[in-house]
């Protein structure tokens, strides 16, 4: 017999709520920010062939179908507490479920983040994540608040995840322990939560990069009114990416896409806070640039040479 | 040149935030229930062909793609505060976007529920709106409150958006203003928010009927650990459906499917309170059973007599 909608959901999906007061299998979950808290929610939706692939082993698509929004909450410094899953797929596959749902509940396990809710049905292969966390009161972090003078930071490394998207393209050759480490970046993003915490107080402004550094860095500034200085090769980058050629490397750190790192802005006199933060979070914070008060975005490479922006920022509406 | 992602939002979707702290833009929204609020929230995905037909006028579908949500809310008697909306499409055509922002909006403001945020991307047609509503702390109907002795309620009528499912399937024929009421109860649901609010402290248990009263019944009476007697030939129904033959009615008020009614229970003591918040929430309230403390469901005609339960509920994952 096939599994049916609330037997999927009840072997599957439907866990015990913990910190939720009421959570999955009922009309509604209720959720009770903590005394001066706000609630942050964010949600994305990914569709097969268009946010991942096929051949991608469905633990990973459930974690990464999480890491996204959560990577949300990540940018404005909110602490991750409920998400809620609708979940339409052709059918309701045993061996599927059993891989999604374990990639999903292992990094929601790790975030304390736990499943409140949702709604499953037939059809295209397509997950649509709601997450919640919670913010004290005016400590989110904005897209808005940077200034002229800020010093501009992003996390991690960039490029990796579209260094494996090329690479299952088929426009460049990659082997081994580099599509290994290029297909995790890809597949296992690591939401910068604990970062974007311990920024509270220290950014003046953030946003997660997902559809490419240069495109991400452009709602910043025009949300804050400013412009800001690039250094190119200051981009923090693996040593897989390393290893490509020059014009690879800088394709994929500027314009790569599905990096889900912070990039963020403090001012010159938080340095060392900006420091402290990285080590909270578990990842390196590299200064990149400068916030200018005049508008646009300039780019300069490490002799100091300004470089010409001919680099596209990625939309899912125009080829 | 074709309608780019961002134009697309803000050209459709982007109003300032009212009553949320921080709307759409940014990594996420910032909600902040009122002192001694809860939070409510609920999540529907709507795909084209299992959902709703190609043929729908987007006006209708951007309606109906939230009152399904907010019928959620409704069924917890909380106040819409906002919702998110996650859009895939296949292209941006900006006649569908105006009528189906049209559609949506006019029912958000008629709710003073406002967009928040979302997510907007290439792919087939799948609609998944996040619904947020405030209730009172320990004030939300619940699937689990009934109790043996409870009088057994529906708001409206029930089975006409199955009659017009029956009408485009071409199982029936149903034309003119039959036709056009039957459709409109598919189209246009009208989510039942201010019978919900009122139904605050005089319902015992409430639940939205959207799989068909049966399934949605049985899904109460398991979470509650009770059974119910249901007066079959009680249940109301339009001058539409009362005009076709018996078996078509049973059918569909039984077992129709995207109803968006409140089917709820209160103590016989508080049939007045009922009454009276029917007539605050602007539709009717019908007694069409009482819920006894014998598990399983036992259905009577006018007669009084037994009827066998032949009528199955909806689910997606089952032919």
């Amino acid at each position: 017999m096939p599994l049916g909608e609330f037997d999927l959901i009840a072997r599957y999906f439907a866990r015990p709520a913990r910190r939720a007061l009421l959570g999955v299998g009922d009309d509604c979950a209720l959720l009770a920010p903590a005394a001066g808290m706000q609630l942050a929610t964010s949600c994305d939706m990914l569709v097969e062939g268009r946010h991942f692939l096929s051949t991608v082993a469905p633990d990973r698509l459930g974690h990464k179908a999480l890491a996204v929004n959560l990577s949300d909450l990540a940018a404005c410094g909110a602490a991750p507490l409920a998400f809620t899953l609708a979940l339409s797929m052709p059918r309701a596959e045993e061996a599927w479920l059993d891989g999604f749902s374990r990639g999903l509940f292992a990094l929601a396990d790790a975030h304390g983040c736990e499943l409140v809710g949702g709604d499953t049905t037939q059809g295209p292969l397509c997950i649509c994540i709601s997450v919640f966390g919670e913010v004290p009161a005016a400590q989110a972090l904005l897209r808005s608040g940077a200034r002229a003078g800020d010093d501009l930071y992003v996390s991690g490394t960039l490029g990796d995840a579209r260094l494996a998207l090329e690479a299952f393209r088929g426009t460049l050759d990659l082997t081994g322990d580099a599509l290994t480490t290029a297909r995790a970046a890809m597949e296992l993003p690591q939401p910068r939560v604990a970062l974007g915490i311990a920024l509270r107080g220290v950014a003046t402004s953030a946003i997660d990069v997902s559809d490419g550094l240069l495109g991400d860095l452009a709602h910043l500034l025009r949300l804050s009114g400013v412009g800001a200085r690039l250094e190119v090769d200051a981009l923090p980058r693996s040593a897989t990416l390393a290893a490509q050629a020059p014009a690879v490397q800088r394709e994929c750190t500027l314009a790569g896409g599905d990096d889900y790192e912070l990039l963020f802005t403090a001012p010159p006199g938080r340095a060392d806070a900006v420091q402290a933060a990285a080590v909270a979070g578990g990842v390196a914070a590299t200064r990149i640039g400068r916030v200018e008060a005049e508008a646009g975005l300039r780019l300069f490479d490490a002799e100091g040479r300004a470089l010409p922006n001919t680099w596209g920022s990625f939309d899912h509406f125009r080829p």
